[in-house]
């Protein structure tokens, strides 16, 4: 097995980091990482923001939870959606886009280009020997987020990547079996082959968490995913995305 | 420099692909890297289908452009954004999860999630001396993609990955500056810096297309983007996004 999939199969989010900060030389190849990720027809629609202002991070922190970690870092990135320069390719071209730029197409095309980058991020941070968090918990205000970034409209912080040198050990947990999320040529037809593959993967994390915690814990995976949907989340987001300018039509 | 990011800073899409399928065990180590990206509260809400099926692979390829290397490849990948058995989850634990399900954050950490996984699937391929190409052209006609894969509601083809040997050259292609891209604290609150960061980019793109083409091309940019931006395309995506019972809320 060679070192890239050793990295890729080995992670684990990490949630405490020592205090030393990443040097510019690695910041760099992060982001150039990042930056070669593949792009939808070389739209490059989004923005990285680095954080090291401890204002802002403390309150970045308190927003997403608080987190701890989103203070304590090596580094701290923001990923934003962003389609605002698109808007000045525009001007500079006397060229009509904001249509375009307000659909749904584009708004997922935005999201998908961040994700892309970050995860190109991530696996560069990992196989430097960093550990790294994405933190979705920037979304439980956005609109705040924007505001202290100075995010101007068509951009939106999708999520925060904490990076720092791993100050913990954490177990990885498992994902669900692979006969569960990989289907050749159709998607199962028949619910039993569905509620099966959960049946066995609620086996697996509830011996995951009994062994970890002497038998204390018997979480089932659908048990706590119920749980978590059964109580809508962030329930602005249509609202704060639409006011940005995302996802109008 | 160590070999991942080699692989990471090397990356260019292939859209030629040598006649040789991937072996199981390939195609199982990029679907296992894949499942260890990060997912948000460990929801892992996408699925990924696997196309060998000649029929649907041309039909695929006829609807993403046509784009052959849809069809002539070693491997080719659907990367679903799935909330479909999370609808199980609930029933079988007896909680109602829909209205969180249909919520415009869930399509996000959806979207998110299936594009994380896809780039760990991409990085695991590379590293094993594959080519890839994604392939957004799915999107052309979701509904159809839909139906050939027999996707349920609240699953959604959000793009292809074709994969295999590569059977051609390409060049990297410059990205944007990364002052263009990456920012500190904040994003720059006067224009000017953004005015030329891209008039800067677009000297870069034309100086990249007068080479390969011996002066006959000297696209910028931003031409290329606002005249791509000027057709608004897919304009139907909400409402096939909504049919399917995303982003209802």
């Amino acid at each position: 097995m060679n070192d890239t999939l050793k990295t890729l199969l080995n992670h684990r989010s990490i949630r405490k980091f020592k205090d030393e900060p990443l040097s510019q030389e690695h910041i760099t190849s992060i982001i150039k990482s990042a930056q070669m990720a593949s792009t939808s027809s070389f739209i490059q629609a989004y923005t990285i923001i680095g954080v090291t202002d401890k204002a802002i991070k403390s309150q970045l922190a308190h927003l997403s939870g608080p987190q701890p970690y989103v203070e304590q870092n090596g580094h701290f990135f923001v990923f934003c959606a962003d389609l605002y320069r698109h808007t000045i390719a525009g001007t500079m071209e006397k060229t009509a886009v904001t249509t375009s730029l307000e659909s749904t197409e584009k708004f997922m095309v935005a999201v998908i280009d961040a994700s892309l980058a970050a995860q190109n991020a991530t696996i560069a941070a990992e196989s430097m020997g960093y550990g790294i968090c994405y933190i979705g918990g920037l979304r439980n205000d956005m609109k705040k987020v924007s505001e202290l970034l100075s995010l101007p409209d068509y951009v939106i912080p999708l999520f925060g990547l904490a990076v720092g040198i791993p100050d913990t050990q954490t177990d990885q947990k498992p994902r669900l079996p692979m006969e569960s999320i990989y289907y050749e040529n159709t998607y199962p037809k028949d619910t039993d082959t569905i509620y099966s593959g959960l049946e066995s993967y609620n086996d697996t994390i509830t011996n995951y968490y009994e062994s970890r915690t002497q038998g204390e814990r018997k979480d089932r995976w659908t048990e706590q995913i119920s749980h978590m949907l059964s109580k809508p989340k962030r329930t602005d987001m249509k609202d704060v995305v639409q006011q940005k300018g995302f996802l109008r039509d």
